[in-house]
């Protein structure tokens, strides 16, 4: 008996080291994102991009430790939790793991979400405005589409299939992002032809250490969504996660770079760099699900996906300044429904028929019925209150000296 | 019986596993460290503060492997301990894991307090001289501090609480920093009016992404010094530790960002960088300690201590290039004596009196005059044999082609 | 008999956590090596470097996963494997772990074998050579050499000894890289006296950076090669190992800088981030066989085997952009050969006499004289299907904006 239990409790500990560690790289992705949105816009507003991405860590802790991960675990009804505000009265475990752990791994992952929409709405954002906008997304918008899926809601009712957040956070995340960009509506400049090339990013090498960073951190928030690693089963899906994230973000990047090479003639990196994160973020729905050969399909299409989405925010002049949507949004999506085809148990070309395919479509609709339903209000009455965009003057000379006080490379000609 | 000794076993491993994988990412706290610093120095020394900072690292490393592990961990008596010189003659297990873990986890350590001076005294330090400094440090300094507090010594037999080193790195590493720059003197021009904007930081992104990194590593620093994960009670204590990191973290930056804000009117990205770190610095001393609450209010007042911290440090004309004493020094002190108020089993607001806090003040007290004892002569001592200062000519045109025959950055134009 | 069988399952989920979480940082070393060789080449073509590891790593691993993991594991003669294509077919656990987590550990480290060439030949070579040639390491030319000594193969038999990979990862890696750099020819005035200077890397700050990330990552590289840490005996293992390699990085960044500032009164900041590495690569082969004191000597003389590496290609005008060869290729034959001389078991300073060394050098030339056999002709083959140089035009100019259609700083004079 005795022995059982301290089995037991070993294997526990291992769980939750497990997901301990996840949860640290996943809150290295903020790093990743702050290289990545700082390299893909300007040097005259590196530091007000920089700043925002903080901030919506720092805020979002705040919030989902109040406010969110109650709405978002707490015991409830269908659409929404309401227990566990600032993590009171809570048991010592939750779904096998410290309960600690579990807050840590899942406040990371609201941070994710909100942070997806500082690189779309970078450089003309007000800070403020901004930050409340982050607080809103990690106490409120972001955690009930999470209770839905995550915490016993509704979706999870009906069997639909978001392994580790290709819909919950990137779908979110990449919907706020178009809303966002389009509400504050394009960078000065940004559609007039002559000046296109003006916008290019400012620093391909942080651009690409953040995708590096993001492509680390990403084992951590695919694998560590198995919440458990202690017996033979968990360590085979834990395996297999890992190594689908890694096919999938390979092949993202090839597809995503071979569209773009026949289609301009060149390599071009911003286009390849998104379309890795577009394979990453395909994949984070299904990569408990599909095999190796439906995460290497998942990742060919997200790189395609993403392309495309870039082409028709173009067309849209909606200035989402790093991609935000067409990775977070348009692959997350994709992601979510190719669960409903690859899925080796349940999915169409496995013998499943439409039914999975669509749950999938049911849920990604309603996640973004539920964002755009809220964030156009929020975003109306931000704009009321404090205003969405920063004055004329400051935007041309750049947030940075004027809203920061500060150049992000004061020792530089530019 | 053998079930009983293979499940001790397995407790080791894990325990010993989750030290080294805590181990690497202290080591990590390194590249922080090292972007931290070069980004918030000026482009034409940024070789020069890297190469110290990876310089310090290796002769840590070596300081403490020959000298600094005995007599911090070695048998002794209750000041110094003496035994272990070169890891001979140690037993296979220490503190519950493999004695080699436990090394590289306390090197890392030793590196951490060492590589906190080389910010403060950027761009005008003799290379030479700041080696043998940090060799001192690792070899002898640090090593005292630890064995009074976690070797067995004085400290740790009256009670004094330092659970991941507020004081015993970060405090020694800043009351070094402090008086390290006081004694080199402050960068030509530092304190003229006029010049003050051109001794802005290089580089904000850099300093950023050294942020980010320190942020992900501290959970290494933090969470590491339980020893231990392999039991409820331990795993619990780990994602509480890990829970209150990230809350002191975030808090820390709101609150130095709120009071640069409030007193300057901008959201300035240097004070705020410097908040989050001190709201990590202020939380390592009793992350094991406090509740969520008493983390968050350690957060606050941390951001706040470092940004008047900073303050004083322009008022005495101490030029600390990177705010290396404001963040380590002061945050680490307060963070000390918080322990003394918020401990949930001792601290004062839970009922525990005025006793806890006595002890935490002296132990403050008693490492800041070890330091002070040891470093002013160690610095005059240095300044006779090898000079403190580079000449005014290496200053002025940057030590970096003057010192280390290279340019940080040859392709641009500054 | 239930208990057994459980803590047998605990123990194997141990090991794979510990595998999966170093593979997760040899996939980070990718980040490492995009900072290094970034930062050592001119910002002009600093999009090409990065795109170059980039696609060396997305089809490192589909060259891996389809072909090179049979030829490197599968079953098949002394030679080469030829079974587990695409991974089918395969038991689910391999070498006492999951299989898919063996697969991961195994891919990343091909995928480190493929990008260390990237450097070698940055700034003149074809993209699409460079992807073929890449692909062409990870499926068959690596694998080969993997089989021999992981594999079961004949240097496996005769007691060749390569824990982690100084030969099979980073000879390989450095041979290719010599040979490539020689073939493709020397940057346009590259050693022509009075422009070297202008040869200098464009970021200091980012080549740190990188050394700092593998640094970190190597722990993973290392300590995850003993393929386990649930018992007493793989921790004191995985303990030493991880000792033996920050020992020999610091020593080997020491010793270069040291004989770098004696050849030329300053401590230059490339040879000795060089150093670090070349420590690092030195103590890969025998970090579980020797020492901490021999850990020591092979960092010592690594530093400086890199040193006089960089001499010998300097006098025979072979332009290795970032010194890929004396990094990868001199430490690495240097460090294998060191077991001969410095393992515990069998080496020749503790009475093993001369007969592992003479293996270690039959295995350090059968290695080499198989990457001369291959990569000649591979070369020579591409170079007339493909070529192998950018024109002139596009050299001059930098590859980003001609080949890549962007720069990797456009807001930046240069």
């Amino acid at each position: 008996m005795e022995d059982a239990l301290t089995l037991t409790e070993l294997a526990f500990s291992l769980n939750t080291a497990w997901v301990l560690i996840c949860a640290f790289l996943v809150f290295f992705m903020q790093a990743g994102f702050g290289m990545l949105e700082a390299g893909f816009t300007r040097a005259k507003s590196a530091v007000s991009v920089l700043m925002k991405n903080l901030m919506d860590l720092s805020f979002g802790v705040i919030g989902f430790f109040f406010l969110g991960y109650a709405f978002m675990f707490g015991e409830g009804n269908a659409f929404i939790g309401a227990h566990g505000f600032e993590l009171l009265n809570l048991p010592p475990e939750t779904a096998g793991i410290a309960t600690g752990a579990f807050f840590l791994f899942q406040v990371a992952f609201a941070a994710t979400a909100a942070t997806i929409v500082a690189g779309a709405v970078a450089e003309r954002t007000k800070f403020l405005t901004y930050i409340v906008l982050s607080f809103l997304i990690t106490a409120f918008i972001y955690p009930v589409v999470g209770h839905w899926v995550w915490g016993g809601g509704w979706l999870a009712e009906i069997g639909f299939v978001d392994f580790a957040g290709s819909t919950v956070v990137h779908s979110v995340g990449g919907w706020l992002a178009i809303i966002s960009a389009a509400f504050v509506g394009p960078r000065l400049g940004r559609f007039d032809p002559e000046k296109k090339k003006s916008f290019s990013g400012h620093s391909i090498p942080l651009a690409t250490l953040g995708v590096f960073i993001l492509w680390f951190s990403w084992y951590g928030f695919n694998s560590g969504s198995q919440l458990a690693i202690a017996s033979a089963a968990d360590t085979a899906a834990v395996s297999l996660i890992a190594m689908n994230t890694t096919l999938a973000a390979a092949l993202g990047g090839i597809s995503a770079m071979t569209i773009v090479w026949l289609s301009t003639g060149k390599p071009q990196a911003g286009p390849t760099l998104n379309g890795v994160l577009g394979g990453l973020v395909g994949v984070t729905a299904g990569c408990a699900a599909v095999s190796p050969t439906g995460a290497m399909i998942i990742g060919i299409f997200a790189g395609i996906v993403v392309f495309f989405a870039t082409i028709l925010l173009e067309k849209l002049k909606i200035d989402d300044a790093v991609g935000a949507f067409p990775v977070h949004g348009a692959a997350g999506v994709f992601g979510t429904l190719a669960v409903g085809l690859f899925a080796v148990d349940g999915g169409l070309f496995y013998g499943g028929g439409f039914s999975l395919l669509g749950i999938q479509l049911l849920g990604v609709v309603a996640v973004a019925a539920w964002i755009f339903a809220l964030a156009i209000p929020v975003l109306f009455i931000l704009k009321k209150i404090f205003g969405l965009r920063v004055s004329r003057e400051s935007e041309i000379s750049g947030l940075d000296e004027h809203k920061h006080g500060v150049s992000a490379y004061p020792d530089f000609n530019r």
